[in-house]
């Protein structure tokens, strides 16, 4: 029936719940050689610290859920208090570049500084331990996979070649998928060409999804926006979705650096697990 | 359970029935230096002149809601008998520059010149007292800003930094949403490459926006165009919508223009309301 | 309740089925300058006179409606036996350019080339008498509206200044709408962004559109294209509305050539008939 | 009722299911002149062999339904385990390029290179007799066409001139639909910009598809990529449809190589089958 992947206490599946808070730091970082910033960019994205990340912390809250947060360092050092809520109510903050910088787009030395950077800010609003990473857009190189390897990252957060964990050359995927990222379903900004679609649809689309990863007792990673998921509609939807998931004996409801810790514990990073029909090996960027 | 917000008569949240009555002038200021204007596009913008805006103040006067409609310049010195109507309905009429001009494409200069014809022409047919302004397209920049204050404009209704009433560097805005405009689902002219949404599909999503929106007390800003929904089948499923709403006891029914008034009232423009966790500052183009 | 045009036997409202019977030729037309012609479009494009074109014959048969085919000339010299057999079941074939081509992309003199051209294909399959026209793409110029009226061309159907019949400078418009054009909804060809929609969901938007298009006594013309609307499934559900359509006695089912024939005995061309607030005046170009 | 065309055992219509077995191999092709491969798109597509096939594997095996997979050359070569486990299972394996080349971007040398390469690739794997073929991403030339008469390719299916089986120039065209194409609904790569549908959208579209086809005993080739596919609610909405095919008896369930045999041995590859009104000519490039 299953894949074959073991989760703790005979849990069937796990899902975990993210949120990438970037506020207008991709904006900030898409425009950082134009001459003009736009106004009405910035203050959509503000939506995301100013009032979004409220509702979304007071929602999380009620169901009592451990939610994991990447937070680029701009953010950190711009709300902290924001960030400082986050942490004191026992969320996971993980890395996600310091301006949300595109790692195709650096050098390896503006790797090595955009890394050492958030990292700083996180450490500097009270985050601690081995910090796990969420890579801006989800894009990854192989040089952007070694920074983060020479800097002890926990895991990475940003991939989707499978739905359980894996390892890839050593460190530990907690994998991603498009069609769990609100922003694929609701962003619209100036040039974007299709309509966001209405709450109700995306929550449904997810609600279907968890119950079919069951059967292959696959890892659910929802990523989302405080700017997008924040506002008042999609907040209200969100919360019948997560009302379902806290009340699913079946569900593992875990944080990403809860589901890497416990890949690595049960299955290392050398890929002792295999994935049908062998293990994961340590891929170069030249193979298929 | 709300984010706080207070409304007249212990109303639990506002929405704002909106109108850009813009007709052909965004496609004349795109095209302003092509060489050829095609009819075709003409022809589809000016139904919003001739048949739309007819269907849409029957609609209104039906059900005695007073509107904002935010017209450009150039609309009212062609097509004056139908501001005449607007205004003589009791709705709200506002700015919306004098040919649609892009605010992030005009110099300082322009930028005030664009604002004192698009004055005028309002003045000219009988519009007095402070003007609101929606800006063309919903951009804006510090410059234009600058000049609505130095205009002593209203208030401003084109940003989305919230969903209540704010105000930022000393002036009043009544926010918008991308997902509450009716040109992101039905606005279909060349180049377009996804089809229009069904009526029902969209009027179901502001319903359940509304409905959404008592939880925080927020406000709902509903923008639309007569060229687009005076069509037939979306000004029937929009009089379903607005008849529910007109219906509801908790909703504060009210123009821009007054929700504005609300907000300086009670709150200031000094922003004494405070967002959790603080006020909204003033912000400068360079803060996150 | 309604805008108060006048139709037939005290219809409510008229229905138009039309056909854009292009096949390959707005694909030849738009790679004229290409290198390489790519045999996966022509192929699926000539699914329309292979399979399609008979597919709607048949069904217009079954149910005895007449419809308009609007005839690129080059279809009409390629494939006579699917224009005659369109012609001898009683339907109304009219102008679309002689290989589908786009009005703004021609000077004057290819205007009357085209034309010309067009206007000899179909009178050598037997098509008689003053022909309707509508314009590839649904663009339009000054240029060629002036062209249409030099060759007495009976009416034009590529505009959307209103939903009922109207004249501009001196000739009849039986207006379309992108909402009611299956291409916007179900082209997929190279370079399409977004997937086709399912026929349920076209069928049911356009049979809603029509029941709101009675409160206003409008005008729905259907556009459609053999080679998408002839696939099994679109083919399936077009009977179902057009059964419907058949069926409701308060539809007026004709063609454009008929529309625009009662609208002359009607109305006439000086406009009399006066859309709210005034009758449409002659259009120029520069005007909003 | 029908058009016409005869199926085995008078079964009503037809339903291929068919898989593009590409993982990885169009994102190399397409970005073999950039400086930089990217982990992320390399990783998505590794899903398919990695994960997807193997339930798409079992999803089969447990409605005992024979499946056509179109294998490049580099895939059949980087992992021979997951090739050799469809072959193993009875499914079809046939041609779809070396590395997903497309056929309009090569000269006549590379076409015939390419050509052999991947011959020689599934003929390593243990693929016997004449080779089928698919084109990558479905375009066509008058030279590819040419070269694969050459290489005497059993029957080709990329084209889309009809809805049953038939001949072009001599090659039987098993005929495909980008309506039937799960990357037209589910694909998200860099650059996407609207969501992918949901697995039940997609599932009750085709279902709908296939039902409708029966009214014109036409043919269905389903055409799906196990790293979308593959993914775990697609999986599962996928086996609730098969099964649906599965039982009914008036659906012939075949590979698309049977199906061409069917037609050879039926119909000829001289064409006799007439499409309506007469047979599909020998068709070239400047024909309409």
């Amino acid at each position: 029936m299953s894949d074959g992947y073991m989760w703790p206490d005979n849990k069937r599946m796990a899902v975990c719940i993210s949120f990438d808070f970037d506020g207008p730091s991709p904006y900030l970082w898409n425009s950082r050689e134009s001459a003009q910033v736009v106004l009405g960019e910035l203050e959509q994205r503000r939506f995301g610290p100013r009032v979004g990340v409220w509702r979304i912390l007071e929602l999380l809250d009620d169901l009592a859920i451990q939610a994991s947060f990447f937070v680029p360092g701009a953010i950190a050092d711009s709300h902290p208090a924001a960030v400082e809520a986050i942490l004191s109510a026992g969320h996971e903050i993980a890395l996600h570049g310091y301006m949300h910088e595109r790692v195709e787009q650096l050098t390896p030395a503006e790797l090595y500084d955009v890394l050492d950077r958030s990292i700083s800010a996180l450490v500097k609003v009270g985050v601690s331990g081995p910090l796990g990473y969420r890579s801006p857009s989800w894009e990854m190189t192989a040089d952007a996979w070694n920074a983060l390897k020479e800097r002890d990252v926990a895991y990475d957060s940003s991939l989707m070649g499978s739905d359980v964990p894996y390892t890839m050359d050593g460190m530990i995927e907690v994998p991603v998928d498009w069609a769990l990222d609100d922003a694929v379903f609701y962003r619209f900004t100036p040039g974007t060409v299709r309509p966001p679609v209405t709450p109700r649809h995306l929550i449904e689309a997810w609600h279907e999804e968890i119950g079919a990863s069951k059967r292959y007792g696959a890892l659910v990673v929802l990523t989302m926006h405080p700017w997008m998921s924040g506002r008042a509609g999609r907040a209200v939807a969100l919360r019948a979705l997560l009302e379902r998931c806290a009340a699913d004996p079946e569900i593992w409801l875990a944080t990403a650096g809860a589901i890497a810790a416990h890949h690595r514990s049960n299955y290392g990073t050398d890929s002792s697990f295999r994935l049908r029909p062998g293990r994961i090996r340590a891929e170069c960027v030249q193979e298929i």
